[in-house]
């Protein structure tokens, strides 16, 4: 297969990502490893477990992320992978929808 | 010496690149390398030289930096370390401070 173009490869990770923290949160656990590490609001949450017991745990239910920019870049020598993400985040019942921004590190990505 | 707190590691190296990116921008030549990539607004820039030319080349000179959040989490197998950091950008002569937020990612990290 040719290889992607890895800004086509971020904007499909990203919306994979949120449309699955949208829609069955706890399927995110296939999105992260047993090393990953994630930081929320400056708590460092280490592990998949952890990660989706912390990310099933936020206090809201239904949510809808729309994703305002996503910019990638190359990063290391093994095909990883930065990539930024800005956006809203509608709560159900809210009026306002809150602004976010995420950041996931790949280490290695196969874009074959 | 003593191996410092990444935490800290972070917020000295945030507090340095600000200080350097408001008083003296051609100094943020020091912070990058070759290899280095920065990605402004959706375009990807290769190299320090592009790179300071490109954030010297930016529609303002005198700003101000003011940082909300410094998150960091170690990232790779070569003490690498990855910074988000939020925060506030006044320019001189404007009434309302821009917010902007950058991530920084380096591969290796001398924490010694």
């Amino acid at each position: 297969m040719a290889q992607m173009d890895p800004d086509a490869v971020a904007k499909a990770f990203v919306e994979h990502y949120y449309s699955t923290f949208d829609n069955n949160r706890v399927g995110l656990a296939g999105l992260y490893q047993e090393a990953s590490m994630l930081t929320f609001e400056g708590q460092k949450i280490l592990g998949v477990q952890n990660i989706v017991a912390k990310l099933t745990s936020l206090p809201f239910q239904q949510c809808k992320h729309n994703i305002s920019t996503v910019d990638c870049q190359p990063s290391g020598p093994a095909s990883g992978m930065l990539v930024f993400v800005s956006g809203n985040l509608q709560l159900a019942g809210e009026e306002h929808a809150l602004k976010f921004s995420q950041v996931s590190l790949s280490l290695s990505v196969d874009f074959s």
